[in-house]
């Protein structure tokens, strides 16, 4: 192994810790920023932290925000009778970049997946299940991925809500199965989205 | 697009500056930084600065260093009489991992290339010329990348340095022509070494 500078070789093994970022990669990024001037280094830097200290969640539904309210709860011209269910905030991007839903969201920050030890507790359903008491809704969108742990979310979910009377849809399977819903294109999403079906139909 | 908060938006923006970082990684990555620990993120942020900061070019040789002297310059164990030149500091890391190399080096931060109008004036040739006032070197290996631009860099040190009476070598084409010497394995790299080939013969 090459001895380097003790700086460099110290931001190379940070870098590297990155998800996606090999040993190659940090080492061109760290050689990289030695090259960037001293103003970009601290701009790159301070938007680190500042998205860090500043970046929460909303208090409704959870999505990332630096507000008290997300821009979606706080938007009054959305509907407020629908909650799309998602994974994580990419997921909501995703879903806004489609233009096809207005309604507002619920981020779980996860999936329950009885494999890595995450229960329905770990995730963000207690506080769905809050926000139907003093919030009028009248349908519940699951959004999560189809993958056994999204499935077993939406299942979960479905059983859990559906004695309060309110309607719950899965998101419809416009999307191959296994698949990730941060990938998808507008327009996959808005059959997606249009082709939901209802878990309780009856 | 979707809005998204400002803190966010802005790191992405950052992030996406970053040779290699599309718009998708730099977004997975704004995401991850705000998953961090908040002392973890400190920690990336920091060694960003502090590279920046502390590393310089080595007085001698113009590698990379937080020292006066790089490493390699202060090892008195070195081979103090042949001087590899190369283009970029990952280009010494690169030859040191091959182990077959034990003398000295010159980073010339660059190459010779007029289509982008870069001149010899432009990389570090003048400083490699000045150390050859005061250091008894004996060989020159230019193991610039078997490119255009390296090569015409080779030619002209050759050309500079022959009237000196010092021998030029040219680092062996055990590599691919138009490849880039950082991606090199060990073995290629050392039989690149061996088969050196003097470029001012006679």
């Amino acid at each position: 192994m090459a001895k380097r500078a003790r700086s460099i070789e110290q931001l190379i093994s940070q870098l590297n810790k990155l998800p996606g970022i090999g040993s190659k990669t940090a080492q061109r990024l760290a050689y990289h920023v030695i090259d960037m001037k001293e103003e970009e280094v601290k701009e790159l830097s301070n938007s680190m932290l500042e998205a860090k200290q500043n970046v929460h969640k909303c208090k409704k539904c959870q999505n990332f925000t630096d507000e008290d309210l997300c821009y979606i709860c706080s938007d009054l011209t959305r509907d407020k009778s629908t909650i799309c269910v998602v994974e994580y905030p990419k997921d909501v991007e995703a879903l806004e970049r489609s233009n096809s839903y207005h309604g507002l969201y619920h981020v779980l920050h996860g999936t329950i997946s009885p494999s890595r030890a995450i229960n329905a507790g770990d995730i963000g359903i207690g506080s769905l299940v809050k926000r139907l008491e003093t919030e009028d809704i009248k349908e519940i969108i699951v959004a999560t991925n189809p993958t056994t742990e999204g499935d077993t979310t939406a299942l979960y979910i479905s059983r859990l809500i559906s004695p309060l009377g309110i309607k719950v849809s899965r998101i419809g399977y416009g999307l191959p199965v296994g698949g990730d819903l941060e990938y998808y294109d507008e327009i996959t999403i808005s059959t997606a989205l249009e082709n939901r079906r209802i878990l309780n139909k009856d």
